[in-house]
């Protein structure tokens, strides 16, 4: 398959050098980093709500949008440091805003750092931010073909999100589907089903951030 | 606000002199053209399925995905011509890859063509494809913030579909929040809600398309 950027572009190369960099920062201090993906609307901010009300101070979120600092402020209500990178028009996070975003971050008490990446399925999956892993979000209303039509993405996750059980009931939504496709691009994958709305599942998906799960 | 990409670079020059040519093609074809733009799972090929099914032959469609031609298969089987463009990983349609595919459709009855840009609420908004307008779609299960943390493309959205409101009941979701968000962003806009599951709205959408609303 083509890939969008050249893995061998000098920007690229870059971001991969801050990214490493970045990675040897997070493990000195001891916090464990997740890169946040999915598409606009599919519930990471309404998750990381939930997250800070039950890990308050040992969680910091830094969050991507194009424009706006509503979700920073949306969670750091929640009890938790959260800082906003507003990318001005750009698609995706890089290592670089990661970096400097960090140096905002009281990192005593943190042991779990989420990045909300920019909502799109595209873009952000070429770029290392320096985290342990790239968790992939899907919700249910976006249809069970997601995995498939977006590969470049869950080539990458090593935990797959299935958010807004909540709907399940009112909506056809094959679940072999996705785990299917998904396995197929990376055969390791694992699989939580969330509901951020209601709190299903969360108890599995705060042991897996403390590595208890 | 910065932009993700330099207008005044060489790809997109090029790209703004292909969509020139694609619109006087067009212009001289007598077809309109929309380029449907919205995030993965938002709804489009289900509203194209729909459309195919009341204007048949003289609806014309080209989608692109990262991989898979599933959605042209899809649209197909319900009458009208559908041309797949796979991306290969590329994160939105450009004008070269629409005149290319055009060519594969025959035009004496095509009076409608409908581009199914990647779903994407970035990339896509800053190439023009030779359109006469881009239509933003957004679904009620994304929430109501999307327009003012996705402004590059609802600036540029002469008509903006707000669909799956058969979850209405399901939902909150705070409709003037969306219509204010994007008048702030494009006084002009125009609004149309769908079900294109149900069929709420689709005579509405029908007689848009075809210029009778």
């Amino acid at each position: 398959m083509k890939r969008t950027v050249d893995m061998q572009s000098p920007a690229m190369e870059r971001n991969q050098r801050q990214a490493e960099a970045n990675r040897a920062l997070f493990h000195a201090l001891g916090v464990r980093v997740f890169n946040l993906i999915s598409s606009p609307g599919a519930g990471k901010t309404t998750l990381l709500e939930a997250t800070a009300d039950r890990l308050k101070e040992r969680l910091a979120v830094i969050v991507g949008d194009l424009a706006t600092a509503r979700d920073a402020d949306r969670i750091r209500r929640h009890g938790c440091q959260a800082v906003q990178i507003e990318t001005g028009g750009g698609c995706h996070l890089n290592a670089e805003q990661v970096a400097h975003a960090f140096t905002e971050i009281k990192t005593e008490k943190v042991k779990v750092l989420i990045i909300e990446n920019v909502g799109n399925l595209v873009c952000p999956s070429a770029y290392d931010l320096g985290e342990e892993m790239k968790i992939g979000m899907l919700s249910l209303p976006e249809g069970d073909d997601k995995p498939g039509k977006y590969p470049t993405l869950f080539l990458r996750t090593g935990l797959v999100l299935i958010n807004k059980m909540d709907l399940a009931p009112v909506m056809d939504y094959d679940f072999d589907r996705v785990y299917n496709d998904c396995r197929t691009l990376n055969p390791g994958v694992r699989f939580l089903s969330l509901a951020a709305k209601t709190g299903l599942g969360l108890d599995d998906w705060n042991r897996f951030l403390t590595g208890e799960g």
